[in-house]
């Protein structure tokens, strides 16, 4: 981070000082998504000036590298000519990215500047919906007809793999272009030369449909530990591949919305200095509402005890300690849960021994609080009859709210809802209620 | 994964109608993912006996996709013949990360049917710390020297390269090993046999250290895109390299921890279900008793207003709204500023930055509750003054808790604790405190 850091301070300073060919040099030598970091340092009225240095190859490279608003700025200033070489160089994924993040205007000046095949496959390519196969598939794939032999199939590789994203694995079609094996590069250089491919190939492909869900797609490469997969038509016809380094991203994204769900968020994709404070409170205000109209039970079920209170105020001061732990008991359930579920560890058929390993976990759990909290409240020279029912609300808190935690979740999955909306949350406000009800009907054997 | 399922249940009828032969087949057709898999349906005392019916190549690739209960049992069962061969066909990691999980009399076992030299490797590569590079890379990777033209490079490939995990990337060492440079398989095919490797190898090599952080290491694939990457000890000599299939597993394992650390667990690799009572107890116990015993406060709060509270009763019954509104309004901004942290979205050169938009959504979001609240209360019948007490106190307390909720995850960073703790939970019990003072000096001056 700091030698970037570094490395940026002296390029700033050659642009200060106006040694361009200097930075010309130091800048082609460097990694386009490091170049592409560089950019969010210049002075935006330099930037034009900057990217015009690069080399051709690192251009495009360094372009697909960059945040949508660069992106924006740089197609926004230079010209027709630059453009068309852009895109020319541009893998097809890449483009439709970017195009997909751009106003509509100027979507509509680069697709003028884009050839009538790419042009089709790019509009193509931008129905597909958010999420799918369809959308986050590339192109730049290697086919091999079945018949091919080996030494034919390395001469066409020679010939038409340079433009490609990935030639290590090949896939290989009949005549109606349906997909009928993949080989690698690997047993394509460790073969014969006169073998017929599909006398080698694997037959037993993974694939997937250009409409399947992208998470699947993600589960699919973690199981097989795949590099590519390709995404076929609805008649098996082979339409594109999907690269193992943007599962990476589909995995991070995956991992963000699971994330911000679990703490009552409306996932969203954009960066969050980049979002401005309307959308921020947007995303959140929804589950606030909710949640806060949903605390009204609690309120109600106070009120309905009031008699009980009034004959001893220092009860309420209980009230955060039993919900807090509450709340806290069960989200570490249901997080548990919800995670198992998501990466495949947790089925819908372990329910019961689920809950079962929740119950003993609550008991042993809720016992020991139960335990540190009559000590703390002998200690404190709180009421005998109070503590108890302090003490004893906690050990019955945490063992239903850790219930109701794994079950929770299960029953979302089960009713087809996504489980983390039943996370930390919803999961506090409905264990308050919950606890609430406990520590009262106690309180009212105890102390009254 | 229903279609799964019917397979499996085929398979399990030809185990019992003792069909083996026909399983054999069917089984051998699948993927080594897939049959693994299916290990955990075939009852223990038959497991053995489908193993058996794998062929080699099959054999060490569906033992590398087992968990490890199932690998454990396995390796115990057969005899040192078989160990030898599994052992023998299983890349470096792949052994490694089982003899990692197997109790220390198998280890011994295991390693005594291993030929010296790999005993060597997986000895040094057991002692590699915990989430260091050194314990995700193997040795399975082709190199060669500098001088090298690209017709021998094949031809050494064509020898040596089928068992290596991957030959897509090679390594160009000078003569003391030192890592030089970096070319792929598809520049190799691509440029003319007499063509000396140096001219054509990329010298900007990424790489890493044996004991750098997993974490740091699935950024770099992350930002530049890899499919591998090169390890190198002190003197820069390469020992291994890391796949983007074993990133992906990363990646995975270190959000998993981060959520679990945001709900207040202790983060474990284990999986859940395998996982005795007292482990999950044991995870949970720490963080609840903290959190239970740092409630004390708030409890403290409450009992020192309660003049207040004697004069009206019904202001006890806001708590949980209060309470958990500021909780889930405070972990919603930490949750983002963590998450934008871990992904490198949010710098701590952004501080001043993120604290001024979480004000302004919070008196945003707070502005907005506070009038649903005010309404709800009305329509309730509730005394005016209570009424603003609690809507007022809303709107200060989500304010100030998206503050708290974004400035302790940043001063965690500072501190170099791990943000992620400064979540939800954490997050609520000192929103809960501040939340009443609040609400208790607004009821002074309102409601007194």
């Amino acid at each position: 981070m700091d030698i970037r850091e570094n490395i940026f301070e002296q390029w700033l300073e050659l642009i200060e000082n106006g040694e361009l060919s200097r930075l010309k040099i130091e800048l082609n030598q460097d990694n386009p998504a490091n170049i592409a970091e560089f950019f969010d340092e210049i002075p935006v009225d330099m930037q034009l000036l900057v990217f015009r240095l690069l080399t051709k190859d690192n251009a495009a490279d360094t372009f697909s590298f960059m945040d949508s608003d660069t992106q924006e700025l740089i197609i926004n200033s230079i010209t027709d000519r630059e453009v068309r070489r852009i895109l020319y160089d541009l893998s097809l994924d890449d483009a439709v990215d970017f195009l997909s993040e751009i106003p509509a205007n100027l979507v509509t000046r680069v697709l003028k500047n884009t050839d009538e095949e790419k042009r089709k496959l790019i509009n193509q390519f931008l129905n597909y919906p958010d999420d799918s196969a369809g959308s986050i598939m590339t192109i730049e794939f290697v086919e091999f007809n079945q018949n091919t032999t080996v030494i034919k199939a390395m001469e066409q590789l020679k010939k038409t793999g340079v433009n490609k994203e990935t030639i290590y694995s090949c896939y290989v079609l009949d005549e109606r272009r349906v997909l009928v094996g993949i080989i690698s590069l690997r047993t394509l250089i460790l073969s014969g030369d006169d073998v017929h491919i599909k006398d080698i190939m694997e037959n037993n492909v993974i694939f997937v449909k250009t409409l399947d869900d992208q998470e699947d797609i993600a589960n699919l490469f973690k199981k097989y530990g795949l590099i590519a997969l390709p995404v076929v038509d609805n008649e098996k016809r082979l339409v594109g591949i999907i690269t193992v380094d943007d599962i990476v991203d589909v995995i991070e994204q995956e991992n963000t919305e699971d994330i911000e769900k679990m703490s009552a968020l409306i996932p969203s994709d954009d960066q969050y200095l980049k979002t401005g404070v309307f959308t921020l409170a947007k995303n959140r205000i929804a589950w606030l509402l909710i949640l806060m109209i949903s605390g009204t039970i609690s309120s109600a079920i106070i009120s309905g005890y009031e008699g009980v209170l009034a004959s001893s105020i220092i009860l309420s001061s209980f009230f955060p300690i039993l919900m807090d732990t509450g709340g806290n008991a069960g989200s570490q359930s249901s997080t548990l849960i919800i995670r198992g579920m998501a990466v495949g560890e947790i089925g819908m058929s372990d329910v019961f021994k689920v809950i079962w390993k929740e119950i003993r976990v609550g008991l042993l759990a809720g016992s020991i609080l139960g335990l540190v909290n009559f000590v703390r409240l002998v200690l404190l020279r709180t009421p005998l009859n109070v503590n108890i029912t302090v003490s004893l609300s906690l050990i019955v808190a945490v063992v239903v709210a850790k219930s109701i935690g794994c079950l929770l979740p299960m029953a979302a999955k089960k009713l087809k809802f996504d489980p983390a909306i039943m996370a930390g949350p919803l999961i506090t406000t409905i264990v308050d209620a919950t606890s609430l009800i406990i520590f009262f009907n106690l309180a009212k054997a105890f102390v009254l």
